[in-house]
């Protein structure tokens, strides 16, 4: 047996194409366009790349792209700042600011400060809050698009048992959230649980996003399994150089699973696609607008 | 095998008595007692008494309290003008708004209206998303007698597999996330879960908190488990009276579990003397000073 591949590269196309319709919609009904501004400190190059995509898929889909680059010396009062000013600009309905940041500034203080309104990574703890009381939030893309592969690929969440590895603020916990919303048994194990073999062979959903390469070994699923691979960890080949691999032992997992995402072409790319879903409601609630009618 | 019974009028008499020990402290540090003001709406006679022992309590533990009494027909915009003026009340430190409130009145809103840091319920989002990301936060008073009660009875919470039952705002969701803080396993069923009973054999912490009477049988129990029942159901006698039961069979549980609450005198009791300990918590953290110093 083996397992049908979640495409997570085509799933993330048609998400794109789906916003960019409903954003010509926004405009229709609105004149202006959903825009989105990203924040980059410092000159980490994968950072740049990722800022530079972004900027891209935005603009592909129909909203305003702006990026604001500064200094890796830039203090925490110049970005809290810089925040504010954006907070304040009628025309920005979404804040990125990239991570990580440099040293002497205090992410979780920055992160407190970006408007809940216009948080479109979904980090503030009133976002996190909201999404933990089951109330509309701007709910972080990662494990947005967790749920919307699971969708896509025909899972039925509602009643199964979920098993969510891995407790991160960006990832296990805000998923946690949504498969419990959606219905699902949810379980959260982490470092110290024990027995992780035992959890994985009961749950009809894994989620495996703890950051530690080929972890989750095939033997250990549940025949039939629905599988999402969230890491993404570089390690070296034999012949010197380096691939990505999941949290998923891949090869193995492949044969009992039942549908299963790839490292790379899985999670990855959903990420920046639901972002721009992200702006785009942002944008439709601060003008007032059920986000489901366009 | 007999359980061992948790005595929650004992843990929260002890609590209590901790908690004004801390308030002598802190009057001695900052010249000041820390203050709760509870509002009410309407005269519900359940409603009536649990105010008054929380004044009586909170008087006790050497703070000060208040009670606002508003009319039934208060209106939306009356309710939010009493928040208001308490959030700016310097000498306030919590806010209590006794649920539940009348139709005429958004319950949501007026606790997204309360300071976050004078809300010692605990229900604002912003304590909500601080809680589930692990932030310091003032955290609902159930789940937080829940949490003290496994403490006191000894039982080991990191590395266990946890199971709450009910996804509730007010104490399934917010006791799985301090279950997973304590480095629980956390799992969270709920009325489309399948096979409860399997669910329950595995756990070695049970939370019932789903308000069905006698629902968890003695029978699902795992030997020697460590049973917190919030639930709080009156049921019929046979002599036409009724009874107090919790959402455990209590009779076939003590059986089975190694330790397990009462209903009533169990977590009941806890909730009062959490109100105040998070009061107490409230004023350390307007006062910039560490609650654990104390």
């Amino acid at each position: 047996m083996s397992a049908t591949l979640i495409d997570g590269k085509t799933v993330a196309a048609g998400l794109r194409a789906e916003v960019a319709a409903r954003v010509t919609a926004f405009h229709a009904k609105t004149g202006r366009r959903p825009g989105l501004t990203v924040v980059l400190v410092g000159s980490d190059p994968a950072s740049e790349v990722y800022v530079r995509n972004k900027g891209i898929q935005t603009r592909e889909a129909g909203m305003r792209s702006d990026e604001i680059k500064l200094p890796e010396t830039t203090t925490q009062a110049e970005l809290l700042a810089v925040v504010q000013t954006l907070n304040a600009d009628a025309a920005v309905d979404g804040i990125l600011v990239q991570m990580p940041l440099p040293g002497q500034i205090d992410t979780q203080a920055i992160i407190a400060a970006i408007d809940p309104a216009k948080d479109v990574d979904g980090l503030h703890p009133v976002n996190a809050g909201r999404l933990a009381q089951g109330i509309d939030a701007l709910v972080p893309c990662t494990p947005l698009g967790c749920m919307i592969l699971l969708d896509k690929a025909g899972v039925a969440v509602a009643g199964a048992n979920a098993l969510v590895i891995g407790r991160s603020i960006l990832v296990g916990r805000p998923v946690a959230s949504l498969l419990l919303a959606a219905n699902a048994t949810v379980t959260v194990a982490h470092s110290k649980s024990r027995d992780l073999p035992a959890l994985c062979g009961q749950a009809d959903i894994v989620i495996a996003a703890v950051g530690r390469p080929e972890m989750v070994r095939g033997e250990w699923l549940k025949p039939g399994a629905a599988v999402i691979d969230v890491g993404i960890n570089r390690v070296p080949k034999e012949d010197g150089k380096t691939r990505l691999v999941g949290d998923v032992h891949f090869a193995s997992a492949v044969e009992t699973a039942g549908v299963i995402t790839p490292v790379p072409g899985g999670v990855g790319p959903m990420t920046i696609a639901c972002l721009l879903q992200n702006t785009l409601t942002a944008a439709c609630f601060r003008d007032g607008i059920d986000p489901k009618s366009l």
